[in-house]
C-alpha cells in the first residue's frame, strides 16, 4: 500500500487520521486555512481556503480519494471534488448531514425513532407548530448556526414571533425537547466493498454544548444496543457511505431517540484509540483507502475526557495507571478543545469511578458541570 | 507540554517514536544521511552525515533532550552531543554497547551470567581461549563488524590463525557457542527520575540473523522471568540509564545466558505498540522527556512477525481479525526490513498457532526458517 489521502480540514481529527494512516503506509495531505492546524504534524498541510479551487487541486494532486474531517464542507467545494476526484463518504451523506430536515426525513425513511419534529419556513409554520406540539420546543436552524444563535426554545405559540426573528427567519425546524437522561452514541463504520462494522454504544455527557466525557461500551440493555447499531447500518447502507460515521441519541427513559450524525469520525469514538482493536481513525482510513476494515471489538471499558480551554498537568495525568494523554498542538483557549485523555478502566465500578473523577478534576471540570448537556 | 526531541538516526525506530511524540504534544527532529528516511513521515528530517557538526548543530537547535536510534553512534558525534545537549540515555551505554568486551565486563559485574568468554587481542590469545574453551567457539569482532564479516567460527585452536585474519586481526572476543532453544528479551526503562519498569519477556525467533518473530508473554516460568527483569533494572540502574533498553538472552535449556544489550528501543518490543498499555515508543520518549512511565502491563498474548524483503499483500493481512500492519515506507529489498505485523492471539492455542502460520506464509517464510538463527 502507498499513496496519498487527500483531507479537507486539518483539525485534530485529521491529526489522528493522519497518525493512523502513516503505519498503514499511507501519507494524509491536508487543506485549512489555518496554519497552526493540529494536522500539521501528521502530514502535509496546505494553508489555503476550503472553497479555493487552486487550492482543492492540490490538495487532491495525486491523491487517490478524498475525504474531510468536518461535516460543513461548502457546496461549491463538495461539486468541485466530486467532479475530480473520489470523494468518500459521497456527497449525499453531506446533503443529509447538512440539513436537519433532510435528516430528519432520512431517519424516518429508515424508521430510525426521533424525536417529534416539523418544518418552519415562517413564523406561520412555528406557531402552527408549537401550538401542535403542545409544550416546549427547541426551534433550529436546518444549516448550520455559524453565529451561534442557531437554536431558540419556544414554549408556545406566543413566542414563535421572537424566536424566527433571533434565528434570522431561516429555514428550520421545531423539535420536541426531550428530558433525556444521557445520550449514547455509535460509530460505525462501512467499506468500498459494503462490509459494515460498528462499535460498542457510547454514553456521553455534555456541558455548554460541548462533549465533556464518553464511557464505552454503555451501560445499556442488548436489545437497545442492537436498535442502535441496527440504526447506524441502515444509514451507511442507505447513503451508500464509505468511511466511519457517527450517529447520536438521547435516550429517554430506555428510549432511543436519534437526533443527528456526522459523516466523519467523531469525538464520541475518541475512546477507541486504546479501547478497541482497531480505531475509528484507522478504520476510517482503512475504509476510504479501499482496505478491508478492523475488529470494532473493544478491549475493556474506556473512558475519556476531553481537556478544554486549559492544560491540565500532564505529569500528573501520566503517572495514572491505564491514562494516555492526546494533545492536539493547540494553544489553550477558553471552550476549546485542546486534547483528550483516555482511561483504560480498571473491573471494579468504585475504583473506575474514582479513576475519573480524579481526572475531570485535574482536567478542570467540577463534578457539577457533568450532570447535564 | 511542547517541545522537540532530537534523534540521531531517521529509520523505522525514528518513525515510530516520532508516531509516539505526537499525541504528547512532543515533536521530533530527525538526523540521517538518507532523505527517504522512514522517519521523515513522523517529524522533521535534516539530511545529513552523523559525523557532521553542522548537522548536529541544526538537529539539536532549540531541542530539550538528544536520544539516538542506533547503537553505532561515531564516538565523535556522541563527545559532540554530550558537549552542546542533554543526551539520553547517556554516553556511558553508548560505550559498553559498542564494545563487547566491555559489555561482557560489565554484565559479570553486575552478576548477569553470559556465556564463557575470553579476550582475543592476537593469534597467541586465540589459540589458548580456544584450547581453554575445548569445544567450537564463536569469534566475535568487539566492534561492530560493517562489513558482515565480524564473526567466525572457531572448532579449534588450529583455526586460530585463519579465523583471525577472517576478522582483520580486529580486537575481538571468544564465546563459548551455545546451543541455545530460543533466544529471550527484556525489554526495560528507567525515567529521568529514576523510575524502572520491565515488559513482560519476549520469546524471538532469527533466521539468517534477522527477526523473524516474537511472541510475547514469552512461555517462561516466573522465576526465570525475574531473573530476566532484574538483570534489566541492575543493568539499567548501574548505566544511570534513562530510556528503553533492550537485553537479550540464550536460553539454553532454562537457563538464562546474557548476549548483549541493545541502548534504545528494540525491534523484540514492537509488539508492546499494541499489546501493551504503553509501546516501548511512548515510554522511551516520555523517559526521555522527563515525563513519568507509563504501564509495562501486556493487554493480552501478542505476536509480531517481521515484513522481510518483499511487501505481502496487505489486504490478506488487514482482514484477519486482531492483525495491526505497520509499514516503515521503505522500498521492498531482499533482507530488509520493510514493517512487522502485530497479532493479537486468541487464547486457544491452536488457534494462535494458525494465525502465526498463517501470517508467516503471507509474509514468506517458510516453516523451516524459522527453526534456528
Amino acid at each position: 500500500m502507498n499513496g496519498t489521502i487527500a483531507i479537507l480540514g486539518g483539525g485534530q481529527l485529521g491529526r489522528m487520521l493522519g497518525l493512523a494512516a502513516i503505519p498503514l503506509g499511507l501519507r494524509c495531505r491536508f487543506l485549512d486555512p489555518n496554519p497552526d492546524s493540529p494536522a500539521r504534524d501528521a502530514g502535509e498541510l496546505i494553508v489555503g481556503a476550503y472553497d479555493d479551487e487552486a487550492c482543492l487541486a492540490e490538495l487532491t494532486r495525486g491523491a487517490s480519494v478524498v475525504t474531510y474531517e468536518f461535516e460543513n464542507v461548502p457546496a461549491s467545494s463538495a461539486r468541485w471534488l466530486t467532479d475530480h476526484a473520489t470523494v468518500r463518504p459521497g456527497p449525499v451523506a453531506l446533503e443529509a448531514a447538512q440539513d436537519r430536515l433532510r435528516e430528519r426525513e432520512l431517519f424516518q425513511k429508515l424508521g430510525i425513532t426521533t424525536p417529534r419534529s416539523w418544518r418552519v419556513d415562517s413564523i406561520t409554520d412555528l406557531e402552527l407548530a408549537s401550538g401542535e406540539l403542545g409544550s416546549t420546543g427547541l426551534l433550529k436552524t436546518r444549516r448550520m448556526g455559524y453565529d451561534g444563535k442557531g437554536q431558540q426554545r419556544v414554549a408556545s405559540p406566543t413566542d414563535a414571533q421572537a424566536a424566527f426573528e433571533a434565528i434570522n427567519a431561516q429555514p428550520s425546524i421545531l423539535d420536541e425537547m426531550i428530558p433525556f437522561e444521557r445520550e449514547l452514541s455509535v460509530v460505525a463504520v462501512r467499506s468500498a466493498e459494503g462490509e459494515i462494522a460498528s462499535y460498542p454504544i457510547a454514553e456521553n455527557v455534555h456541558a455548554g454544548g460541548i462533549l465533556r466525557r464518553t464511557i464505552a461500551p454503555a451501560r445499556i440493555d442488548p436489545a437497545t444496543e442492537r436498535e442502535a447499531r441496527d440504526a447506524a447500518a441502515a444509514l451507511l447502507e442507505a447513503l451508500d457511505y464509505v468511511g466511519v460515521l457517527a450517529l447520536e441519541f438521547f435516550d429517554a427513559g430506555g428510549k432511543l431517540l436519534a437526533n443527528e450524525f456526522a459523516p466523519r469520525v467523531h469525538n464520541t469514538g475518541h475512546w477507541t484509540i486504546e479501547g478497541a482493536v482497531t480505531s475509528q481513525f484507522e478504520n476510517h482510513i482503512r475504509a476510504v483507502a479501499g482496505l478491508p476494515l478492523g475488529s470494532t471489538a473493544e478491549r475493556g471499558p474506556t473512558a475519556m475526557v476531553n481537556l478544554i480551554g486549559d492544560l491540565p498537568d500532564a505529569r500528573e495525568l501520566l503517572a495514572m495507571p491505564g491514562v494516555h494523554v492526546h494533545l492536539y498542538g493547540k494553544a489553550p483557549r477558553p471552550g476549546r478543545k485542546i486534547g483528550h485523555v483516555t482511561i483504560e478502566l480498571p473491573s471494579d465500578p468504585a475504583e473506575a469511578s474514582a479513576i475519573i473523577a480524579r481526572v475531570e478534576s485535574l482536567a478542570g471540570f467540577a463534578p457539577a458541570a457533568t450532570a447535564a448537556r
